[in-house]
């Protein structure tokens, strides 16, 4: 399918099923010198590790990554950086019931049309657990961003619809019904330079769209004012400018100096202007879906073609959304890693002044 | 750069500026043997086309476009369909007020940022205009995805904030006052094969969230249930599947045959199921933000570098959301063109078959 | 087909068939600030131009470029730049004759074979008058590099076997006949900076093969001693190096300072180590086969699938080596422009200064 | 770098130094349902290995293949099949004689320029051993082949400029001075379907050779006559056509019926015609360069700056060419593999036969 890779200049591929011997992800790209080992990566992995929050699945894996190419010393070399994780909880089960079944919300259905069959031991490739590699993957993208003064945070909003903080006790009903939940999680990414994003179809937003999007739970996005900017007027959404001076403009020599520098007043636009970097945090908020893995039984067709109440078993997260805010996380700083390395491309001027030409 | 091209078989390159000499795409990759000439262009480029509404700027641009290359005796040969559309209406007025402001909600500001300068006639590549390429490699898109059966709508939701048919008065009234206003679009896809999109990057509804999320004047998009699923449980959200008999599943002889087949009962996930389609018509929601050009007063940075009331002349449309709906059939089009393609390497099998092996 | 593309920061598609409207080319990724008129072109273009030397095709094209998109006030202004040439000399003749029949040595067959029919106009995309797009659009590359002090130039080594300085009989004896003669051109990069190519796919030489070897008329291509190193001992091909005062070393900053610089004392490899520039000019050879077209009977299979005499009319090159220079200069700047912009982002040290962190 | 991956559908990505922990690679777009496991791999690795041959290296890597993901129940699932070989033979040894020292002929010196640094136990990327990665990669895709009817072969021509069969002295001659030899190495694919490469950049002929050249050892690729088609005319590198009976053609359904089937008489061309397959064998061959590890004395720059003899000591093989056959084979594998898949989206009427529609 060769959809397994992302990215332009920093590049991202992963690999590996749920329950097969390990997963993992090459980074492709990423500059040399930057300080990286594994301890380095270890504690992305463990903010998205199932068995660490209320609410989540009581599958344990430890999630050690292992770096098998790409440093030297401490540091990236500017080779491909491999990192695998191998599968350690793999209970040697029976399957045999949930071969021919497929599960509602569930991508069985999907990956049976398309190859004819597939890995159905705890979903295969579409696990949630592929999101490990891309954690792994994106560690590298945040440590990166890091050393230039980039910051990439998330929030959650809300959980089933109640204010993260209050959600404690919706969770514990969905869970006591062997329901789930999803929930609303926000992300807000500071030191940008101005001007990352290329026109006309790799605008940041639209690339990060893209691999938010890729996230199976994820169902929506929005930038700045996002949907309630459908209700505004331009005169309450457009953000006015401001002179700011050159010290604070924060766009390094090589956009300086050529005239008054400016920053948005506001920013309803989320940071992003034409699909380039506004200097103004980049913002964005994303929609995850309840996990559709429920114990409840769900009344679907079953294996032989009837229909009849399906109950599935196992370890199952009531709410993914505590373990998401650093795979979305991830794949923001990815898709800016590769950005930061594009825009280097723009000028000329710029180009002949790193060639000292 | 290099950010002018979409698609991996089925492939746009748009160019062009606002006020330059034309604007136009390439599309490489399309079939050989779709009947198309001009006269099959030219409907989808006058539902973008200005002036045509109530409420869309006057500017009246001919918007014809001419086949330079990749049609024979009016069907495609496989080559590159190179499509222009000259310019016609570039008053020859004076910008210079213009030429060193940063219109807010607009890209001028990133534009400079990153180049340094910009073509600032009328917005340059960072126009509305640009559309209209999409939408003349789109048609090609809409029009192969038809000869398959597939088809593509949209629809507006609302307007300004009330039900799209109700808008007349909101629009009047933005109108009479200098602003604008956005609105909600719908899209529907019906007709499609199961399976298409490629996990685990990408997936269909990740890609069409980067091409729709690329057109400036959206902020943001959902699937399906979209937001609202992060407000539901997973047994309210998951569709069940219903047995169906083969001759209705649609999925030509490819995916037939090996089980029963089945449909989902409901469609909470808008046709998509981890990345790739279901068979469920594909359905997806676009938040469109008011258009920056409006002619009330603003108050920003002007281009001596004090703030002050800011005012600019022309065409505006106090509503671009009419305009949009083929811009983002278009979008949509190109996307599902290019996963279909995409999509028969996904089995031996098929493959054996198609070569005769 | 998709295959109209190349390069990944600088990127150029071509299109266009040889009796259609118009070919062109879009470049995508050219840094904005580059001084670009038509004006620039032609002297490039006009070296391709058919009719302009002994034994070239009467076809007299005047290839005129124009730019549609993509400067401003004369310079590049980062967006992409679409260039247009129109078919002047389309001959409305009857091509009845060629329509079904499979010229010995033409892509006809295989065109007819892939997409079920062709435009059988004088070769149609075939042609190689498509080499003019890439001329155009090479030649932007090659200006962007002369601004970088980078030349790229060609010389006839031999044709139809023997030196090109003494060709003039075996040319006339040729065309006197009806046939045709190929021949080997050398081509010699100089001033390049050290390191341009990524390891391991994207090696620079890799690159340039692709770029040359995807011109129709090109059967080869060996860097530095090429074939002869296959006859050579290590020890003889092996480039010892030796000291250079660092103000040669013709590296930019970004690479200076660090050890005693090097350099090449020979150049057996041809100015390439690991597929990356090494300082020295980079050298190859490019074997370009007879052209097919002949004015000769041919004994080949007729349209009716019986065996006869073809003969072909028309306008005819003898050779068209004295042509294919400045196509292979295009082809080369082109991958060279590509590396110049990707390899900016290989170290984090250098990212760091560029951004000013 | 974001240099290490090649393919459009059919992708591999390396990774691994020489001295790290692993080499490997990805293979992702693999069709689902091709029979996979470790076994059908290791053949083609045992062929590249060293110590098998004499005049190799006497590096003892068992080399064996372990697939992490991608499979299940021995069959390949359309997912990213991801193969890891340990580096068994690291030997803890001290590197700091050659740590500040550029070989002649190595990469050290480039990718010293390029990364301010590099791994330089062995060589890291730039040794021989990453090519161990193509070749597992490359084992998929030539069972992918076989299973398809296409055979990919390679015979050694000549070794230090006399043929292969009477190669013994001259290999003994040169190990016993320390030095080193190259040769020539010829390719023919069998059993091609016609019409496959695409117009006009990713010409067949064009991604074999980017994919023979980014091999470190390879420095020339010429297909069909090759550079003799620069001595040769028109008529005499001609290849005329010849019917053929339907049932022959062996070009599948999609392309049969239309017209009286035909075939190359000869095969001057290499197989390829305006950079698709003919039908004819696809011939090409290679010329590799004396591996520039040698014992001699070499007399170069020394790590203090100063010219002195380096001596290099270490396991070196006197010609690698013996080791290089089933290198190369993989490369053309991957690359074909990738053009099959590409080729079937060329015609509407295939893609309405593969839909059912």
């Amino acid at each position: 399918m060769a959809g397994s890779s992302s990215g332009t200049l920093f590049k991202l591929t992963t690999f590996g099923e749920s329950h097969g011997r390990a997963i993992g992800v090459i980074v492709d790209g990423c500059p040399a010198g930057l300080p990286l080992t594994e301890a380095d990566l270890q504690p992305y992995l463990d903010r998205r590790r199932p068995g660490r929050q209320a609410f989540t699945t009581a599958r344990s894996e430890a999630d050690e990554a292992e770096i098998l190419s790409g440093t030297f010393e401490g540091k990236t070399t500017g080779t491909p950086i491999a990192i695998v994780i191998r599968n350690t909880d793999q209970r040697s089960r029976d399957y045999s019931a949930v071969k021919d079944i497929c599960r509602p919300g569930h991508a069985d259905f999907t990956y049976d049309a398309k190859y004819g069959f597939r890995d159905y031991r705890g979903g295969g490739r579409s696990s949630g657990r592929e999101t490990a590699s891309r954690v792994a993957g994106g560690a590298v993208a945040l440590l990166f961003l890091k050393s230039l003064g980039i910051e990439v945070r998330t929030e959650i909003l809300s959980i089933g619809g109640v204010p993260a903080s209050e959600a404690e006790e919706v969770l514990s009903e969905a869970a006591s019904e062997g329901d789930s939940l999803g929930g609303v999680i926000a992300c807000e990414v500071t030191g940008l330079p101005i001007g990352l994003g290329e026109p006309v179809f790799d605008k940041i937003d639209a690339d990060i769209a893209k691999a938010v999007l890729s996230l199976g739970a994820v169902k929506g996005i929005e930038f700045g004012e996002g949907f309630d900017a459908a209700y505004m007027r331009g005169s309450e959404n457009n953000d006015a400018f401001e002179p700011v001076c050159p010290a604070e403009a924060g766009n390094g020599p090589a956009a300086s100096g050529e005239r008054p520098a400016l920053r948005p007043a506001t920013n309803h636009a989320g940071g992003v202007l034409g699909g380039m970097t506004s200097g103004a945090p980049l913002v964005f908020r994303t929609a995850v879906k309840p996990t559709p893995s429920i114990s409840r039984p769900q009344h679907t067709a079953l294996s032989d073609g009837t229909m009849g109440d399906l109950e599935i078993r196992g370890r199952h997260d009531t709410c993914i959304v505590p373990r998401l805010g650093v795979v979305i996380e991830s794949a923001a700083a990815a898709v800016i890693a590769d950005h930061l390395l594009r825009h280097m491309a723009s000028r000329l001027e710029g180009i002949k002044a790193f060639y000292g030409r």
